[in-house]
């Protein structure tokens, strides 16, 4: 069966948009490209992407545009703001947003979007950080129907190890709320036990080695034994970004009366990070209160 | 390379020495077991295992002794008590504790048998649960000599994936009660992502397969999934082993001066369980807690 080619467009080359960007043309996808700042985006335009002059111009040039932005009133600007998506848009196209953001403000403007202009929404929210981006193995969470999702597919598989549909518009962003849980709440405890292990006198690199196969092995783990070992907070993924998320993730919780003691204490954790200024380290930089010396 | 033949003993049928004992007898290796109540361990006679009339005869007929008991005092007992594994010890012997202790208490035990007996000891605390065993995947955390780690691991090798030296004696312990921070930490942070997800419409059961590849997904996770979405709390692991575990974590982090807010919290989560009568509950019953109708 021959597969649909389609022309995308992506707003948000950032920390995450960057590689999925460079994969996209990597994999001969025909690609169009926004930014408001064209400089920060040089290197994708040198790499084979157009660049469009608006955020509507990328919308008309493109079946499939894609948005990962940093929060919701980002992707609100730039889906209904002036220049926006949406005056570029129409019906047979859809958006993939996958920047993360509240399931109930998604659900709102997927139906804005579709009232308005006809264009449809998959909310498609990642987990996987840069690496994954980069090896193109992001788990991507969607939420829209199951037309969107499939007519968006053969663009997005570039991008992903599993694509997978969770319900109606919100069940992306909803699912990522409790993968973020799991990610700030179990990174708090793996720091914990880091610096345990470290005080104890253990080889806290070797960790991964000696849990192999065990209950207490994972990804998370091994990704986060580097980082916190040494010390090295170089951003791959921002301390604010999960902030942002647990925020929205409490407020989800008292909306369903979920009671949520360890993600609560993980919140205000993280809070306590941004308020000594570290915002824009890396996640793994929460062991650093559990350190008997400054080391921030 | 031919391997030595070892006979083996084994002290401590139960969730995890039963499917240990019975791999050994499946591999072939010569096995004694002892027990306080004959009749909980006939089965693994039955299997082919001799049976010692004490837990010295049971050493004076082995290589190598196993011991897999539910905590401090237990070991101390079956080692040191009258008719127990120190009466029947000797030098060229070497004790395999596979039991959860205290770091501390173990290096001080380790240290009399060698000085009163010339029997060796391994500190070998495990991670993986009945599935791990039964398979002979377990994570298996070593402390003690190179010596004495060389010279169990023809046996040790049928039941451990990994079977890690991480230290001189007590780096065992050690490094199970690292693991224990992360699987009664990250448990506990699971069972709010999982309570989460269903409070708010999302069908749980299919979050490992919408998190495979990203960064929330473990094997934790994939085996906390099934139970804390039915409900079916038969336990594979006892809320009590993981709430003395924790007990000791806690010990162990005032003792090396480690701020541990989020195992701590954990801990009391357990308590709760444990005081509320579910002590002898699957360790996946602490997601009750979060329901907002009792369902235990």
């Amino acid at each position: 069966m021959g597969e649909a080619v389609r022309t995308v467009g992506y707003v948000g080359i950032g920390l995450m948009g960057r590689p999925m960007a460079l994969r996209l043309l990597g994999a001969g996808v025909p690609l169009t490209v926004w930014g408001r700042n064209p400089d920060r985006i040089a290197d994708v335009v040198a790499a084979g992407a157009a660049l469009a002059e608006s955020a509507a111009a990328l919308a008309r040039a493109s079946d499939v545009v894609i948005t990962c932005v940093s929060d919701t009133a980002a992707v609100e600007a730039v889906v209904f703001g002036p220049g926006g998506i949406a005056e570029g848009a129409g019906p047979g196209k859809v958006l993939v947003d996958m920047s993360t953001i509240h399931p109930r403000r998604s659900r709102e403007m997927a139906e804005r979007l579709r009232a308005e202009t006809g264009m449809g929404w998959i909310d498609a929210p990642v987990s996987g950080g840069p690496p994954g981006a980069a090896a193109g193995t992001l788990a991507v969470m969607a939420g829209g129907s199951a037309a969107d999702h499939a007519f968006v597919q053969p663009v997005i598989r570039h991008l992903a190890g599993a694509f997978t549909l969770m319900g109606p518009s919100g069940a992306g962003q909803t699912t990522k709320m409790v993968n973020q849980v799991i990610v700030g709440g179990c990174k708090s405890v793996i720091a914990e036990a880091i610096q345990l292990a470290m005080n104890s006198g253990i080889d806290a690199t070797r960790l991964p080695e000696a849990f192999a196969g065990g209950r207490a092995d994972s990804s998370l783990l091994r990704q986060s034994v580097p980082k916190m070992v040494s010390g090295d907070f170089t951003p791959t993924g921002h301390l604010r970004t999960i902030m942002k998320d647990l925020d929205m993730v409490m407020e989800l919780a008292r909306e369903t009366r979920t009671p949520m003691p360890m993600t609560g204490l993980a919140t205000e954790i993280h809070r306590m990070m941004v308020a000594h200024g570290h915002a824009d380290t890396d996640t793994t930089s929460v062991i650093a209160l559990l350190r008997d010396k400054p080391v921030l």
